[in-house]
């Protein structure tokens, strides 16, 4: 028995994107002890999304929804984190992220780099409903994170409460039974001083 | 609008498996950096599965063996990382892991508890296709981790070819086509003396 050449292209894969593990975010874990990094965060929302696909407002397809959240920052083993909140590192995220995952996805075989290629557009373009539900999980997650770590990129990046309600709309029109949360968390933030207005 | 209770508790246990990314693993990340810890070791296992679902040998449901690699390490906030080399640690590694299992899983709601459950018991017994073929990629990723990085556990636990072999046994029954990939490469790394006989 030999290995075909295919299963050799998996395996080299499976190994480049270990890298993902030292993508590091600006969000800390939850008990404030180091920066998060983006395969951890990509772990996290798929657990989001296997706990709270209940409420998004329109059908979608939570397995297709969970790859999607797998595979969405594998780019960013190329094309480096970019802070929601920094307006000049969005100005070309587009190009690097784009040059990223033709780099990236070209080292599957064909089919496969299709299959990645695809739900990583898919979750960009944020048209589907399986891709709005995705990116409210993305947007919710890092939400959490702040709330556990008292604002730590609200007050890295100085974000006042209204460019964390504007980040966080994806929430409000892909799963409105959890925008009460949004805002009843950041009243409340608000009033211990750990919001600007 | 205010939140239900269903609410507040989904997003405490969301909150509750952010400990999962302080829980370390025996295992190096891919440059041995530092060690690996289960929120993205339980990623990578989802990924594997995504890459690796054709080589099944029998029949599986692809969607709810990433759902189980998501959940499986999950008691392991409370039950702690055992090492799958040590003879020691496994004695009361059943009894530990139904403890964490009890108390993590009814922080959850009702339904979502027993989904939880359900599916870390199934891993745990490994008699289903799925569970069969989920813990085979829980035995590949850790190898493919000792290949980057000259063998770590395996020195550090002074394991032996028999020994790793045996580990990896349940990949040869699960997935036959990918049990090459470890048959040479066991054979590369003796002939390295990364692997002791």
């Amino acid at each position: 028995m030999s290995m075909n050449q295919r299963i050799i292209e998996q395996i080299e894969f499976i190994k480049e994107i270990d890298k993902l593990k030292n993508i590091l975010r600006m969000t800390l874990v939850g008990d404030s002890s180091r920066r998060e990094n983006d395969a951890e965060h990509s772990w996290h929302l798929a657990m989001m999304a296997l706990i709270l696909h209940e409420y998004s407002e329109k059908s979608i397809d939570l397995n297709r929804v969970i790859k999607m959240l797998l595979v969405h920052d594998l780019i960013e083993i190329y094309a480096g984190d970019t802070f929601a909140y920094d307006p000049k590192a969005l100005v070309d995220k587009e190009k690097r992220e784009k040059e990223a995952a033709d780099k990236l996805f070209s080292q599957l075989p064909a089919d496969q780099e299709k299959e990645f290629y695809e739900l990583w557009t898919e979750f960009e373009k944020m048209e589907t409903n399986d891709s709005l539900f995705a990116n409210a999980m993305d947007r919710l997650q890092p939400f959490i994170s702040n709330v556990m770590t008292n604002g730590h990129t609200w007050e890295f990046g100085n974000v006042t409460k209204v460019q964390i309600l504007t980040r966080m709309a994806p929430i409000k029109d892909a799963t409105p039974k959890l925008w009460p949360y949004i805002l009843d968390t950041v009243s409340s933030l608000e009033k211990e001083g750990l919001i600007k207005n």
